[in-house]
């Protein structure tokens, strides 16, 4: 009978709770937003953990966070695990966290455990999944993969004017003396653990979900242009409303998006209005568009058509349409999920396969390397909300199929 | 034959551009919130002016300015002429600052003539009339008339969480050793000059506008609940999205506003979407309506049906809908019309005769004595906008009606 890694469940929670404490909000949520101080923060303490486990810390030019840990054949690329540290504006505690945390605590087990691998395993933050602060997210991971330029994500300005190359900037120079890699380098394989954020595993009493695949996104951002005038004085027809535009243009959308079946995910989360005077008609309002489908077929034919329904309703004003993401439907390795069924029935937890809804590292890992992903139960699947929660046992579970199979693969 | 009173078309045009110094804009436009630091320094100009002249300056606990001239008789009360100083986000150099500046002048002009009068004449600048950053507005004038408590406006609060009692505390205190009137007194009559803010004296090539009426106005504040969840794996079902509940209310809204007419003004000039996040469905939303139309009945009739109309397209959201102001249609008096008209025949300017679409402070003084307004055109009619503007030669001819219209009123 196999000695299981030891993953210690407390060690694993009270990390949790530390890193929370890091941009803590009033009802228990969490605001880090990716490279502000909270973010530096969070990779500072993360960085420490590392290091007084006689860890090496390294960067690279768009800030992610990798922690070695050498394999006993120096020729080999790492076997990787990891996720993010940034949250949403009032995001949870374990968004992202738990993946990082769930990997670090799988290196230490299987160092503690003395277990020798052929491949180096490394634990990864990723910078800026999130994309909440500048856009478009998962910066960290599709500018390793080459997937966007890292120029472009550089570039992205967030609300107050700064770009994501100063902020980053900035964080780099808390972290004086970390070596720096270059962007992108070989790897064998990848795996995140995560909440799931969808009510699935909870329904199911499933302690662990074994993810099969990631829908499809493309994120449009919409600026509406009309004519500040008076509210009091000026009559309809004379009116440029940016507002009554963008008000139509969204109205439109929903209407172009319903599917009986309910498989669309559409979602306008940013909205802006200026001036914002209550008796000034809106000169300007900027908004985004997230629409999502696991089809590749369903994701052109719909947001190919997110152009002309804006055009459609503009109205009197003018507008200008910027599609800032786009990502395809993409299916996880097979022979990393076989690794991780195999973990499974080592540690010896049920597991449920089922697709993600949300958008994570691992989709970019998987066009460079095998992937894979492994969900844990939270509660009602709530997530991007303070209220977000899971099980101390359940993220222990998901650590512990993370730590076999991170042994198998780096074995392999 | 009548010697007029002599306005001077150049200082009252310098000293438009002086005061729009104060707060001024890129674009050539002003950005002086009420009872910010931009609000003080204009009340500092104006109050150096008046001190310059020997003209005593005193304020009351609403914030509320007045520039005193003696009359004869120490038993009557102010003949009163002014607007405000405050402008809106992206606003003009003349939007209130005229009104002001034309009773300044008119006044010096009086005084350096040496023309005595019955009743005393004061200028007066009205707190917040914008209600851009305190809602709602006119605060000087309705807290002066006891339209709307004191304290009501005092614990109003901006997008920063400061109170209108903590702001005019702040530009009071760089006011120390000003004379504190007690809240509203008895006035004789009200003068108010102001830009149009619609085309009508431009379209007829007439330079000065004696205002029969202003239409009456609702404002409301609607706030939607929904919650925060994850824009990615949220079934529509399981949302309880507050921006798409607020866009339905909006769309239904426009459509219960129209008519064919085109006489109802119906706006939504703020709207906020939190968290703000693009892949976080919007958990909260604060939207106003600003409703205006000339006839009470119709103003009744579409306004009583706003909380009907939000709580009908709700959807799972939650929703609380808040009149936040109500003023009904008014017309100014008789007699101030006349000593205006009297006024336009002596200066020998054409005058037209038009309602008011805007709000304005002269609307609330008329509900404790005679009022009336001038308005003087404003290029294509443009204002709320850096673009608005006007010809010194108009400003000049509506000072000097206002100038004879005080005589008469003050010697009456």
């Amino acid at each position: 009978m196999t000695t299981l890694i030891p993953i210690d469940q407390g060690r694993l929670w009270k990390r949790h709770m530390a890193m929370a404490q890091i941009g803590a909000l009033p009802n228990g949520g969490v605001n880090r937003p990716a490279l502000s101080q909270g973010d530096a923060q969070s990779r500072s303490l993360l960085a420490r953990w590392a290091e007084e486990l006689g860890f090496s810390v390294e960067t690279d030019p768009i800030g992610n966070l990798f922690i070695h840990r050498p394999g006993s054949d120096g020729t080999l690329p790492p076997v990787m695990a990891g996720s993010h540290l940034d949250t949403q504006p009032t995001g949870g505690k374990f968004d992202g966290a738990y993946g990082v945390l769930a990997a670090f605590e799988a290196l230490q087990a299987i160092h503690e455990a003395g277990i020798a691998t052929r491949h180096p395993i490394e634990v990864v933050s990723w910078t800026n999944e999130e994309g909440s602060r500048f856009q478009p997210g998962c910066s960290g991971s599709s500018a390793f993969t080459g997937a966007v330029p890292l120029e472009q994500h550089l570039e992205a300005v967030d609300r107050d004017g700064i770009t994501a190359r100063d902020a980053l900037a900035a964080v780099l120079s808390t972290e004086r003396g970390m070596p720096m890699r270059p962007l992108g380098f070989p790897v064998a394989a990848f795996l995140e653990c995560h909440i799931e954020q969808g009510p699935k595993l909870e329904e199911a009493g499933v302690p662990v979900g074994i993810v099969t695949g990631i829908q499809g996104s493309r994120w449009f951002a919409i600026e509406v242009h009309g004519d500040e005038a008076h509210a009091g004085t000026t009559p309809r027809r004379n009116r440029r409303d940016a507002l009554s535009a963008a008000i139509s243009m969204v109205a439109a959308l929903e209407r172009l998006m319903f599917d009986e079946e309910d498989r669309v995910r559409f979602t306008v989360g940013r909205f802006e209005v200026s001036p914002g005077s209550p008796n000034t008609i809106p000169g300007r309002v900027f908004f985004t568009i997230d629409f999502r489908h696991p089809e590749a077929s369903t994701l052109k034919r719909l947001g190919d058509q997110v152009d002309a329904v804006c055009r459609a309703h503009v109205g009197p004003c003018s507008v200008t349409i910027t599609e800032t993401f786009h990502s395809l439907p993409a299916d996880f390795d097979a022979n990393v999920i076989a690794a991780m069924r195999k973990a499974a029935d080592l540690v010896g937890v049920r597991t449920l396969d089922l697709p993600s809804g949300a958008l994570h590292d691992a989709k970019f890992l998987q066009e460079v390397c095998p992937s894979g992903m492994i969900f844990v139960p939270c509660e009602k699947g709530i997530s991007h909300n303070e209220a977000e929660n899971a099980k101390p046992e359940d993220l222990a579970s998901g650590a512990r199929v993370l730590a076999e199979a991170l042994v198998i693969l780096a074995n392999s």
